[in-house]
């Protein structure tokens, strides 16, 4: 059976994961770099994909009580001094624009001319522009709560970049809250983490660990940060989103003030939180093949290619007809309360392997054949590539929707069975050190209280980071593995994106 | 009748037309000025009918088949040195980033740290960067035509800020597409132009004059720019888009080759085309009167307000509850192949005044009065303040539609009516003079030669431009008001924002 064994991206994934990963992307023209620093050109099936997460977010969002709003590109440089962590956090990563025009540098060429008066940073995130405006539009406990986001781009230079997970710029949301009291920001923070979670594991079908960051992976200016942590198929975890409580550090710096309904004069309590552009890498390394990437159907921008079939060529106007009134009574079809996204592959030639390498749900083909036949021959892309099944058009249109939610079961399975096998418990520091001396990766669950001078020592010796700490203690209580001591906190270490 | 002079918005247009357009956007709480130089804040109401114009423009794009990208928001300095006309058109507006991080500046401040190899400049338009790409993705006549769109932001610094008109700042799509022939590239150009065209005038219901820019006025690098041309109720002109052929200027300043069916290599053929969220400018001025705001029903974020009377807080939760039922009812009807926008007012209070304000084409009031006649009170925001209909529930369900379509032409026919008033011919270069020296505003067309030296003669003399020359030229031949050669080239000229 040497057919099993051809595969259309080389390397494989248990050959160089990283060679792989990067192969995918360029077989399926989902992005590629540029000359610019750190920077990605996100070309259409890379970039539809990203549509689709925002279109849903979008909605998600929405029905939560979030209203889009747009705060420009550039950040004066004071406002970055007033918050310390949070400037702490970022300097190092800044862009800085210091002029307003260029001029001729005398040999034909230009150089910058007019220098500013005050330098501005391209974001890198918005609390400050928008902690700033929040103490203007904030007055009274009457306007609390504020819930805002915005979809942009933010930028952070990035030394070793790599498609989609690391990019110096990047796409992505950032939400942004303001309440009345402590609780019920931090309850906005974890409705957020909620909805990422959900998002995440019922679109994406991306298995996800939850809770709250340690100290040492905290945003910078943030009281708490929690996060959705997936697990790739290198058994390495990719932070997937992360919504922050950021107390009253950026209302006290921004002096976001509202009068209570005691007259007395309060700060504000504020959220922030988002997901980005890595979101696509997420996908491809949590559900990509040696055949390339693999959506699930609720995030593919086409859930059916139909590909005609044309031996010959007088019957190629035949075959294509054929092909658009299928894809027309496709269309009307419902699955996940969409209706259902077709194409017809346009271009001559056998194109079936460039669908394959894109990931698409589901594939038909149509030839002369299946016209005689009234009949299709559907491929589904989680089986085997030379699994075919012949249906009527009347079965077919009947079983669309099971056949795309049985590749979304199938995703999620094999997702989910990939993270159980890479998942461990330890009782000791020493388990903990065997497991990652002799694993490149995965993810070690174990009590433990929490400290940095654990965290830095982890990063140190083994490049390993606290992913997270469930927020749910019911395990507890436990044995710190590092101090012996009885905590009910739970942590979850591994080597990341 | 003092009840007809009342208006909500200060100064009237009458009184000071740039005031009551700042007003307008204050009072909708649309946008505000921030501490960026010439940047805006985006507001929910601004920023949403935004989005309106974007998934309305994108649909039409994707099915004249262009796929969108997304292409870094940093240009390498030296790409700008390619193609010289461009450079010269916007290197007085380049923000340009020089450095790389923010370090101490000895005084608890920030200043600018390590510098940049090459600066960057922030996008002010892409044909650099895409027309780089171009060139690396096309290889023969089989990857033409390769059409492509971008939403995105970019960056021009402007010294005369005004809130969506003119912003340093601004949220844009720039399509880029590449041709096999000048011919097929020119009428892509104008495709687009048709496009914009249509979408103005039956969505946005900005009756438009389109055409061929004089060459004072084209975009830099371009062989040919078409623009659709708005009149606002002050009578002078906004570009409220751009289409164009770019004849081989950029193909060659960036190498886009291909080989041709004779196996020659050739020079491919570009265009470039674009809309801004100046378009909520236009908006704002096409039909905004001295209540406000007066949104097209297509683009209105929300068609329909519901107003709860409550006059006995105890039977507020009746009113609310019937509220929300009728908008469960409303939202089932389509106007415009869409689903109506519907929303119930939630707030405590009066708010009928705020909806006015923001321009929301049709009101509905429900109080107990109503509730107990199974009746509505409906108001369409074109007409005065204090015209209402009494409706059953049964007639609004089926009137709805129309009533929002008597919105849409009544707003139609208003702003043909203002531009219709405020155009004229004229056949003689005195007869220009006269009406300008004499009328601050209006469009003036008249039969020309295309000349460099009479723009700049009337942007001295009068501060008039020509805004388009009408590619149809059924009306000539005539006479050239300066030179007094036949011609059959017909020019409008006005003042413009």
């Amino acid at each position: 059976m040497t057919v099993s064994k051809r595969s259309a991206i080389s390397p494989k994934r248990d050959e160089d994961f990283s060679q792989w990963y990067q192969a995918v992307i360029e077989q399926a023209e989902m992005a590629e770099t540029s000359d610019v620093r750190g920077c990605m050109v996100m070309r259409p099936w890379g970039y539809s994909i990203w549509e689709r997460i925002q279109q849903l977010l979008d909605q998600r969002f929405k029905a939560m009580g979030h209203q889009n709003m747009y705060f420009p590109l550039l950040i004066p440089m004071h406002y970055l001094e007033k918050e310390a962590d949070h400037v702490d956090g970022f300097a190092k990563e800044c862009a800085v624009v210091t002029h307003r025009r260029l001029v001729s540098d005398g040999n034909g060429g230009l150089k910058p001319g007019s220098p500013l008066e005050e330098p501005y940073v391209i974001r890198p995130t918005s609390e400050t522009l928008i902690g700033q405006k929040f103490s203007k539009w904030i007055n009274s406990y009457r306007d609390l709560p504020l819930k805002m986001n915005q979809w942009a781009n933010v930028m952070r230079w990035e030394m070793r970049p790599r498609l989609f997970l690391r990019t110096s710029e990047f796409l992505w949301q950032e939400g942004h809250t303001a309440h009345a009291n402590a609780d019920e920001a931090d309850q906005q923070a974890l409705a957020m983490l909620a909805c990422y979670q959900d998002f995440c594991e019922t679109v994406l079908l991306m298995p996800t660990l939850v809770g709250e960051k340690s100290e040492g992976e905290r945003f910078p200016g943030a009281q708490k940060t929690y996060s959705v942590e997936v697990m790739m198929q290198d058994g390495k975890a990719l932070q997937a989103g992360t919504s922050h409580f950021l107390g009253q550090n950026f209302s006290k710096a921004f002096n976001i003030q509202y009068t209570d309904q005691q007259e007395q004069r309060q700060y504000a309590w504020t959220t922030s939180w988002g997901v980005s552009t890595r979101l696509v890498g997420g996908l491809i390394m949590t559900h990509g093949d040696d055949d390339g990437l693999c959506l699930p159907p609720q995030i593919s921008p086409i859930q059916v290619v139909i590909l005609p079939i044309v031996h010959d060529e007088s019957k190629r106007s035949t075959v294509m007809d054929y092909a658009r009134q299928l894809a027309d009574q496709l269309t009307g079809i419902h699955y996940a309360q969409e209706a259902v996204r077709v194409m017809v592959e346009a271009r001559p030639g056998q194109q079936t392997w460039s669908w394959v390498k894109k990931g698409v749900p589901i594939r038909i083909e149509v030839g002369m054949r299946e016209i005689a036949n009234d009949q299709v021959s559907l491929s589904s892309r989680h089986l085997p590539y030379r699994d075919k099944t012949t249906l009527t058009v009347a079965q077919l249109l009947q079983q669309l929707p099971d056949r795309l939610h049985a590749v979304h079961e199938a995703l999620w399975a094999r997702a989910q069975a990939w993270r159980a096998g890479k998942s461990h418990m330890v009782r000791s520091q020493d388990e903990l050190y065997d497991y990652f001396k002799s694993n490149e990766a995965g993810f070690v669950g174990g009590f433990w209280v929490p400290s940095l001078d654990y965290e830095h020592q982890l990063r140190e010796d083994l490049s390993v980071t606290v992913r997270c700490m469930p927020i749910d203690r019911s395990e507890g209580p436990g044995i710190c593995i590092f101090s012996g001591r009885e905590t009910s906190c739970l942590a979850y270490f591994a080597r990341s994106y």
